[in-house]
């Protein structure tokens, strides 16, 4: 879960967007955002499908070093 | 939640594995993996990567296409 977690901060990071930002694109809570990218959330596909669509990247991309 | 269950029926069918031994390997219930590839459970991250690994696949490859 860590690994996805970096994955998604550095895209994030990449794309520009604050941790708001996402978290208001993606429809989740800001805190859901800060805590999945330390690791600490076992998200769902349906949430990880919204997260890859607010980063402009295919899912499988946020998943390739997993 | 339809297209990652028909690709892990896919890999399933390509390794000769039945939904029983899949779900022995994974350490999940019967019932689960038939839901799952019928496009009706919102798996999380942890099962994925139990699922990608007792599928003996990368867990991208799961995802290729959602």
């Amino acid at each position: 879960m860590k690994r996805f977690g970096a994955s998604v901060r550095c895209q994030r990071e990449k794309v520009g967007l604050s941790q708001e930002k996402l978290a208001e694109l993606a429809n989740v809570h800001r805190t859901y955002i800060s805590g999945m990218e330390r690791g600490l959330q076992n998200i769902s596909l349906l949430t990880m499908i919204k997260l890859a669509k607010a980063l402009s990247v295919e899912l499988d991309k946020l998943l390739s070093d997993i």
